[in-house]
């Protein structure tokens, strides 16, 4: 491994916990390749820099994902990486409404519900 | 004009300065309804709410208009308006950059290249 | 509950029915925010318009919803929208199909399939 | 030519006047076979089907294109379109207005400035 | 049927097998138009031509599904349509992978999955 | 400059030629960061794998920007790219022609007219 994944892994589990290796290590059976980038590239590379907080940063990666509307599994996972950052789940929930203005109800709708299915998940825990 | 119109004029020029008129007016003598619910919808409702800073809501909307792609215009506004809130040229940036995760290259690009386009009219001033 | 809100309710209830309700229900158990300006914005300020019939607009969005490719819970509401505010399964097919020129055969066989599973549902009943 | 893209041309001269023959020109001189089938499937197959009347379909066309958010050049044409087959100006405009539900600002600002573009230009005249 | 639907349908059946049928029939009982044009025109016009060959065809197809985020069932034909040409898994793994770039993870993660799921399904048979 | 970055520099040009140099330059000038990973993620990372030959990895490229309906300056430059990894004008007409299959006819038009402006260009020198 480089060390640039040994940081890109270091990063995705202070982002996301457990969630980061079983993430990796399922997109890793499929392609190894893919999975190598997965972790060099976002959080080996640009999540480590610190010109921007952890927090701000999932809630911007929220905003993105909102807008979207197809990228549901991803959303998930950085739901948990915003609330592991810092984020209240009433501020999650507000960058979701605040994209009405950029994407429309149908797009948001389909985040809000995924969102809400990982705050569900959480409870049952 | 209904409250929640001068709510959000109010607002939209916290964040844009004279821009906002500007840019209202511009969509006013298009169209009546449009311009008003510009005003209303994002600003007079959802900007409003104190559960984010506005330097967070920016920074998130310019997430979101860089993985689009095309809104180029928005994009450049909502820079001014990240500047305004207290963001700084680097961390708008860093954002867009960060956004090559979602939506890659090109969108970036395109971002990136408007982002610049505002820092150099600023520079000019 | 505003005065726009509760317009909104009747028009959206003329538009689906007692889907209007469960809909909106299920969106305030997660955020009342969103809630609200569901039923206030797009239905208690756009489509309360007269400029356009109600069948007209509920085409309109199928199209838009028929081309994005990732809103099918919102393209099966409207899709009984459709049909409550006057539209034959036949017109909504031909919207669906005609988009198949402005966004290719993915998504529009993705909407497809979304309009279909409504009429299959509303067959059963 | 085929049949089909006889009936094509007709019906996209229908739609849009003279702009039909410059249209597909301008497209023939970089492809011949991406002009043939720009008049035969959407014009000679789809639009000549009589399930919906043309300005319905031109309506659905105009919400399609404003979603996109990067359709100028057809929004353009199919803006000349929805007036040639009977809308107003105020019924392209209330369809743009009401995308807004359904794409955000970004997207249905570029599509209000793109049909405005096509007004003006026909005042000159 | 066309003499033009009939060569769609050899198309088709060179690259899908028998899922071509089972894929055409499920559209048709929904709409006979859909059906007839999804065969005529890709694969009965565009496919046929002879200026790329088959496999090529197939991985730029994979590359455009990709990008899409929402294609996930074209996706899964066309992942069969591209070994059926003759490109390997790896060729369509790497397809995928390079389209990051473009799209950045979120949807070439959902492309991932799915081209894997028909890689799945083909070792149980 | 790391390894990664040279070995980037170098795959670009053998794709772009002098392009690579002046693109990534207008890059840094606005973002060192965005240059660095825009010349070692897609070259220095995924172009440089030997499982595709270059001028399919430039014509899925095209397939990919022409779907998304918004990367025109990027098109561009692979459409330099795919002619210089041996693709003729003819071949990356078809793959534009090719994806009207799967984005319609707006999408592909604005990319026809990009890839025509380069040859364009390219006769004038």
């Amino acid at each position: 491994m480089t060390k640039k994944f040994n940081d890109g892994m270091k990063e995705m589990r202070k982002h996301f916990g457990k969630v980061a290796d079983s993430w990796i290590e399922s997109i890793r059976e499929i392609s190894p390749e893919f999975a190598k980038v997965n972790v060099e590239f976002p959080f080996g590379e640009l999540y480590t820099r610190s010109v921007l907080d952890d927090k701000t940063r999932e809630l911007c990666t929220i905003a993105a994902l909102t807008v979207q509307g197809f990228s549901i599994a991803e959303l998930k996972v950085h739901t948990v990486g915003a609330l592991n950052c810092g984020a209240s789940r009433d501020e999650i929930l507000e960058v979701v409404t605040q994209m009405l203005a950029y994407c429309g109800f149908p797009a948001a709708t389909n985040a809000l519900k995924a969102v809400n299915e990982v705050f569900v998940d959480l409870d049952k825990k």
